[in-house]
């Protein structure tokens, strides 16, 4: 066997081995896998470069993958491509092995990994806690290390929530710089495609491959970042603060310039996607399906979607108006910050917690990341530490364009330990 | 008296003799506008550089002129802004001197020119006609010789149907470019201010002091028209495609290269701007207003405007997804096209076909200039010959920020013959 050969010969051990079959909506049939893979070893044994050789990548259930069933975590909804989405076409065109489709909150409405027909998915260092979504299972693919990579999608903070329960590195560029073709749509305006990786490296190179963003030029001197009063985050789980301060210090102790900011435009903007008219592109998505019904819904998933019907186009109008004014008042909150610096999630519910009130936990751990994407930021959710042994996400908000500075900056976030998996 | 207030005493002479008092809303107190063109003079005598020293200006009634009341044509809705606009502010800058603000179909709401509690405002070539709207007073204004130079707005073609019915030029930059604060909006995200004059040179002159336009590079070689076949049109008035064929001609013998296009994504554009959900944008503008109603609410602009309060979210958002397919189908369309030649309007209705159907008629107009916004273009009407004595209006529509070559393009059609003025 050559090398991707025996990679993916390991993966396939490796899944078995995990008993985690609610990660995946279709793992693919290894004979399938390991042909790929030989195709790979064939064209980098012709010379071929391929800086991805042999990395075994998982693709979030709402991204097509030619041949495998598109679901976005709601089988009846499933459509079969033929072709690849780009992101996908992309990786798998620099040797990426795709290994099959991830679970997912369904139709990627919710940021807990639990709103799904297949289950709910766990942290992979707290299986009593919730693993995060929307793309639970690709977070959790790569946290267990059954994928070296993965593909997921963000629009409120999916691509980001699950890094921070899984303590992977969650990358997601400003909205537009990956294409969406091939993608269903969440809310359409504002999806982004994201990487997974489980260190800062490696999510980089993936996504060097994948957008090709322009960063606009940086006044010189130490990075700036802009830090909001602690008491701005509101509500947090006990020792979220310390470990958010703790991760200020370690930027500011690798030479970081700290300064304030007012987080409340960040916050207002936030308070808009689920709280404004902004859902309603979720109907425009999938609506007409929802409303045919069917026995796979998430009911969650299809009370949201279903309210969404009825707001009137006129609050949607409004609530762009006001975007306008919010984006006005971000940008001149950060003025020439490189990054705000935020934890990536006001805590980390338990399974339990979130099926007693499954939109409420969901709406409570969007405060931090729901703005990125209307503000059209681009952020790196990193971990950064632990509370009680458990992970703690922190979080970079840049604009556009600048993934590689905000990534660079986030590589000095290092935590002092790294938490073993526990899977 | 100095030359600006010379040319103020002379434009008051013009008004009283005009005998057209629906064409302002409100018309200045002869001797405060005296005064500032006695500053204006003072100005320029100590040697400022003033490029529109006692150029006479006069302003659409939605756009805030300080200390005049703002009214959108209608006067309960009035506010009394204490700033100038910038675009109103930039021409002052410059040393125009402005004598009021100008009649429109109220709220913008309209291509006529009689959705107004102020009367209509007739084509100042045929008295028969309609002016065209909503910019009705300031197109008028011009035409009639009592200003020089009149800003407009335009959403659907407000800036260029009053210019083609009155024989004048009317320039739009793409939205985006002159800022729109200080306007009462109409669609806000579609809304543009607009130039009027009587020939392209004036209005080249202000629009030039107004934005800022960054054309994207051409490729060398002559002009290249766009020109659709003329059965996509769709039904003209009488001798309006041997018109606008003449256009076309005139263009060749400049030396244009003339390329067919289809028209179909501009069309289906179009369509989208009334027939679909972006006026529900105009509800958010005005709706709590209209909805609390007012003895001087037009009835049509009001029924419009409440029609558009049940519209859903979920529509808008699907025409928006709609709206960015167009994009991409039209500027494939256009590919290296420098311009697009169209007819301004279909026909040139009557006043009394228009009291009769006030909807039917002003929706027909829309017909070549309702896509400009939503794709993003820039325009110019311009005069492009008459048809059985009465003007007929042609518009070239450019990439955004190719201001300045699509009024390079359309001097070339310069028609044979100028109409004389029969105010």
């Amino acid at each position: 066997m050559t090398r991707a050969q025996q990679r993916v010969r390991a993966a396939y051990e490796a899944i078995a081995r995990a008993g985690r079959p609610e990660v995946w909506i279709t793992l693919r049939d290894e004979h399938d896998v390991t042909a790929e893979a030989r195709q790979v070893d064939a064209r980098a044994a012709a010379g071929h470069a391929l800086p991805l050789a042999g990395t075994l990548l998982a693709v979030k259930g709402n991204i097509d993958v030619a041949g495998l069933p598109t679901t976005a975590g709601c089988p009846s909804y499933a459509y079969r491509p033929a072709r690849d989405a780009p992101a996908v076409a992309a990786l798998r065109a620099a040797g990426a092995i795709v290994l099959g489709t991830t679970a997912m909150d369904q139709f990627a409405t919710g940021l807990t990994g639990t709103r799904s027909p297949h289950g709910a998915v766990a942290s992979a260092l707290a299986p009593d806690r919730i693993g995060g979504g929307s793309s639970s299972g690709s977070a959790a693919a790569v946290a267990l290390g059954l994928a070296d990579l993965a593909l997921g999608t963000d629009t409120a903070g999916s691509g980001r929530v699950p890094a921070a329960f899984q303590g992977v590195v969650g990358l997601k560029p400003a909205p537009g710089l990956i294409p969406t073709e091939g993608v269903v749509p969440a809310c359409a305006s504002l999806d982004c495609v994201s990487v997974f990786a489980r260190t800062l490296p490696e999510a980089r190179r993936a996504l060097t491959l994948l957008a090709s963003p322009t960063a606009p030029p940086r006044r010189p001197g130490p990075w700036r970042i802009a830090v909001p009063p602690t008491a701005q985050l509101g509500e947090l789980d006990d020792g979220w603060a310390a470990a958010y301060e703790a991760a200020a210090r370690r930027l500011a102790a690798a030479g970081a310039e700290l300064r304030p900011l007012d987080l409340t435009p960040f916050t207002e903007t936030a308070e808009l996607l689920y709280g404004g008219a902004f859902v309603a592109e979720r109907y425009a998505a999938v609506g007409a399906f929802v409303d045919r019904g069917g026995p796979d819904l998430d009911p969650t998933v299809a009370g949201i979607i279903r309210a969404a019907r009825d707001i009137p186009a006129h609050r949607l109008a409004a609530d762009r108006e006001r975007l306008a004014v919010l984006r006005g008042r971000a940008a001149a909150e950060l003025g020439d910050a490189d990054a705000l610096l935020l934890p990536t999630t006001p805590g980390h519910p338990t399974l339990a917690e979130v099926a007693a009130d499954p939109v409420g936990t969901s709406t409570r751990l969007g405060r931090f990341t729901n703005s990125a994407n209307l503000l059209g930021l681009c952020a790196a959710a990193v971990p950064g530490g632990s509370v009680a042994g458990r992970p703690f996400g922190v979080m970079l908000l840049g604009p556009a364009g600048t993934d590689e500075r905000i990534a660079g900056i986030a590589a000095l976030l290092e935590p002092p330990l790294r938490l073993a998996v526990v899977g």
